[in-house]
């Protein structure tokens, strides 16, 4: 038996801030050393941020990322790092030509990849080995076989604190009868797993069976590390572990922020089966004192780790996008109302500001809501209604279209007035505006292209109408279980939904019921069967063929919203990449 | 020597309109078989269209395909066609088990691809065949490790009127010592290539080299046929030819327009070589009559192959997604001008609709010249005037923003009040909004979200300023040579270019002159540079810089422009997959 200390330090580097990212890994570096850890582990690509798109198709990024990866090195010490970066494939040992090498015959250009996604592992001032990615995923928001080669051949293994450690990248984990299974019988009985992977529902507990699998299938120890923090669409939960070979969790850092999470590890050595590939790193653990027992944090409800992850990612796309405040259309909906609250969470009071637009077929609850809402929240609030420029655009629409502007034409038009005034409102003072569309609006069309729709973050688009309700209860009682006041006014919730653009307009005027809507919505999207596959399934043909229509015939909508994070199995825009021209229409 | 007869029907499918495509593709059968044809090639994935992206995942889809595909099959006689289509990776006798097989690993759902991109051979009314695809391009615009297998394994040849025939799909073709070099090393004497290649500038010649490298390197004639058509962002220009063993090209199919290019053939035979995985189709040739000698197309210039990209790009988004009209903004600038032109070549003037939008900065040369320009165009033109909502939003604006409303707000605020009103249009009357920001806007973020680039389809949105003067000479210069009305008004390429948003506005006060702006972009965003790279290129340091930063802070705008056709080597949109969170900035 061998006993170590490990760390998993869950970091939230930003994409391309490769200075700060290697600060951020440096100083987690010093702190697994100072508290006498043999080994601290990094996320995927960790010096970099994940994932870095196209920024890996220019030479002169990957080669600044490995001088930054040196750097690191040149400072790791007795406590060995392992952490994510890409790597030239050539320096990582891995076989640059592609079957058949395109790279020459592409009129010059090199289109084939030529790099690795890579863990490097550093110890005592220098880069002691590069594992190289073998599974890259390409398939759901993943594109790696773009930029990466894989990893083949023997597996390294190294030898710290007497344990015999082996590395894997992300998928590589997930495969049964995989490079896991293949270092444990090379000897290996200590997993490290560095990743980068999103959050979506019920993830985490994916990801923790596919730990145990593993564990049950190799016998080792597994230190799994993940990123956390938004990138763009992506939130990234962290949720790191420690599990040893019993199957046990020896540690689990919290979700949805930064942790060194540092826990003691038993090994069973078992040294025969040991291959020529390891590499000595120490023999000894550093670990001394009582051993730490990590923390393990607890679950999250799925409502509660929804919120966390639309909080996170929306703090997150605008810090790391230099926006301190945020600016909201307030219509006393339950749209702009959770979004608002989830902006309050995300930035503070003070940073986010309400506006209403009312039009001449507001309602007078609607503005009531929009300033209670505001006045729970704490935040400013200003009311303009929309009158005068809607006289201006009428008149002159009459002009060019004869007649009076009426029907979907003034409704949309309303809203666009809504758009413009809060894209001033933004290029004056500077805050981002928010958009409050949900995934059920997003999914059917209902919303107006540069109206509703406008801004520059989306935060609840990958959230079903029906699970927007659930976000505001589950809000509540978090409020009501602290002693605070509620944020969520109770008519808000008890309303039926409208857009209010014409007189006593109701959503389900123009769409089915949400609670019939929602599930077909996600069996035509997140499931991918046909529309007669769900009438077969049971589903109402009507409705069916009705829901089908409005998501065929609105990609070209959703192709234009702003960015939002991903919450489900399949959001909108790189999971879901659907042609906008597109006449497959089954019957 | 065998001599055959050989038709590439150059077809332009629609993406999942499976019904319409067999016909067209049943319809060259047709006329090849009655033509004495020996053999017919159609596209890759002709039958499904060309890319049909994430359709691809819903398993419904591809059994529609391929029940398709039987159609075809059943009606086939005895000329042999070769269509591209989709198919199961397990019909096609392809090993389904990828490396470390996840499929069943991932919480059940199966994300591994389980297709093939196959060449299906038909014959005598069944499938005598089906060819995988064996290199899946996964760079540019190409995604098919997403959702191929590769395959692999021994090559099937077919002997087809005596000559030895073997199949290649697309990417196939490009790579030296690869499935050419083999199918020639196994005794085919006749490769035939289906392809869905879209243009771009030089792609054409490219293609040829390519044709011109694998019969020198094989001593087989390739009968390359391509697909022609727009979808989404990408134009396919056809161009598909027969070139002979000698190296002579045959005939060669226009580009961006249907075609059956029918050739006579001669291939050198050498039954030596041949392995046992020969297909006898048949044995002696169809042929009749005097030999035919193909067409060969001429050759376009550069700037009259991007005026037709633009042109049947423009065209097909609006046939294929249901509009037969387009209204756009005449501003009196170059680049709503080329569009109304291109426009006017697309649809007809007849349905096409100039709307100038003069605001209080609107100079008087450009209200005559957008009217000039409808007069030579014969399209229905109006104006309106923005002044009474200008009015009205500044009224608005003043009260929840203090003060008057002015600088870049003021700017942004008439530019999207054009946007209001052409929505407007659009959304009463049907026709769609054709925007008209070029390439170096998108590039620079000169552009107003929601304003100017608000709209359908973005016709320039790949083409840099410069080249925009250079598109207009051409279609004034062919004008002339037709004796017909140059439609482009001199002035309008005479003066300075001018957002008119302010007093005396010059685009040239907030860019660099676009004679040295559109190179370093080229640079940047087509060659992948970075700034130190650029500088140390000879390019003056202060203007990589502020271009590089325009660049890398606008990757949001360019998130929610419309769809627009893409003709250079890489354009904004999946070709370049940036993250808009991006903080690298080398110094």
């Amino acid at each position: 038996v061998s006993s170590l200390r490990v760390a998993a330090a869950q970091i939230n580097p930003t994409v391309g801030d490769l200075g700060a990212n290697a600060a951020k890994i440096l100083e987690q570096m010093d702190a697994a050393e100072a508290r006498g850890c043999d080994l601290v582990c990094f996320p995927e690509l960790a010096v970099t941020g994940y994932p870095p798109e196209d920024l890996l198709l220019k030479e002169g990024f990957v080669v600044d990322a490995m001088r930054v990866l040196d750097e690191l090195a040149a400072a790791s010490g007795e406590c060995v790092a392992i952490v994510g970066c890409v790597v030239d494939g050539a320096r990582a040992g891995v076989d640059l030509v592609a079957p058949g090498d395109a790279r020459t015959s592409l009129g010059g250009t090199e289109r084939r990849p030529w790099l690795v996604n890579a863990a490097a592992v550093l110890a005592r001032g220098s880069i002691q080995a590069i594992v190289a990615k073998r599974l890259l995923p390409n398939y759901a928001v993943f594109d790696e076989q773009r930029w990466f080669l894989a990893g083949s051949g023997p597996h390294p293994l190294f030898r710290i604190a007497g344990a015999v450690v082996g590395v894997t990248v992300c998928e590589d984990l997930w495969s049964p009868h995989g490079p896991v299974a293949e270092l444990a019988e090379e000897g290996a009985n200590l997993i490290v797993s560095v990743n980068a992977s999103p959050f979506s529902i019920g993830q985490h507990e994916l990801r923790r069976q596919v730990v145990a699998d593993r564990i049950e299938e190799s016998g080792a120890s597994i230190v799994y590390v993940n990123q956390v923090g938004g990138q763009d669409e992506l939130v990234f939960d962290g949720g790191s572990m420690v599990v040893g070979e019993s199957g046990r969790l020896l540690g689990r850092a919290a979700s949805f922020r930064e942790e060194l999470l540092v826990v003691d590890l038993d090994v069973t050595s078992d040294d025969e089966s040991i291959t020529d590939a390891l590499k000595e790193l120490s023999d000894s653990s550093r670990r001394s004192g009582a051993p730490i027992e990590g923390d393990v944090a607890d679950d999250l409800g799925e409502d509660a780790e929804i919120y966390e992850a639309l909080v996170l990612g929306t703090r997150d796309y605008l810090a790391k996008n230099g926006f301190n405040d945020a600016v909201i259309g307030l219509s006393g909906g339950i749209d702009s109302t959770i979004v608002a609250t989830i902006a309050v969470d995300a930035l503070g009071a003070e940073h986010v500001r309400g506006i209403s637009m009312p039009s001449r077929y507001s309602s007078e609850h609607s503005r009531s809501d929009a300033q209670d809402l505001a006045e729970r929240l704490g935040i400013a609030f200003s009311t303009i209604p929309i009158e005068p420029a809607h006289q201006a655009f009428q008149g002159m629409l009459g002009e060019i279209l004869g007649g009076n502007v009426a029907g979907l034409t003034d409704e949309n038009l309303q809203s666009r007035l809504r758009g413009v005034l809060l894209m001033a409102v933004s290029n004056e003072t500077g805050a981002i505006v928010l958009t409050t569309g949900n995934k059920s609006e997003m999914a059917t069309g209902y919303s107006t292209l540069y109206g509703d729709s406008a801004g520059g973050f989306a935060v609840i688009k990958d959230v079903p109408k029906t699970r927007v309700y659930d976000l505001c209860r589950y809000r509540n009682e978090r409020a009501a279980a602290a002693g605070e006041i509620p944020p969520i006014p109770e008519s808000v919730m008890a309303k039926p939904p409208s857009a209010e653009l014409r007189p006593d307009q109701k959503d389900e005027d123009s769409l089915p019921p949400y609670e019939l809507l929602d599930p077909v919505l996600a069996a035509y999207v997140e499931g991918d069967f046909t529309a007669p596959e769900l009438i077969a399934q049971g589903h109402d043909p009507e409705l069916v063929r009705r829901v089908v229509w409005l998501v065929d015939t609105n990609e070209y909508k959703r192709r234009q919203m702003p960015p939002g994070p991903r919450v489900t199995s399949k959001a909108f825009g790189k999971d879901r990449r659907m042609p906008i021209t597109n006449r497959y229409r089954p019957s």
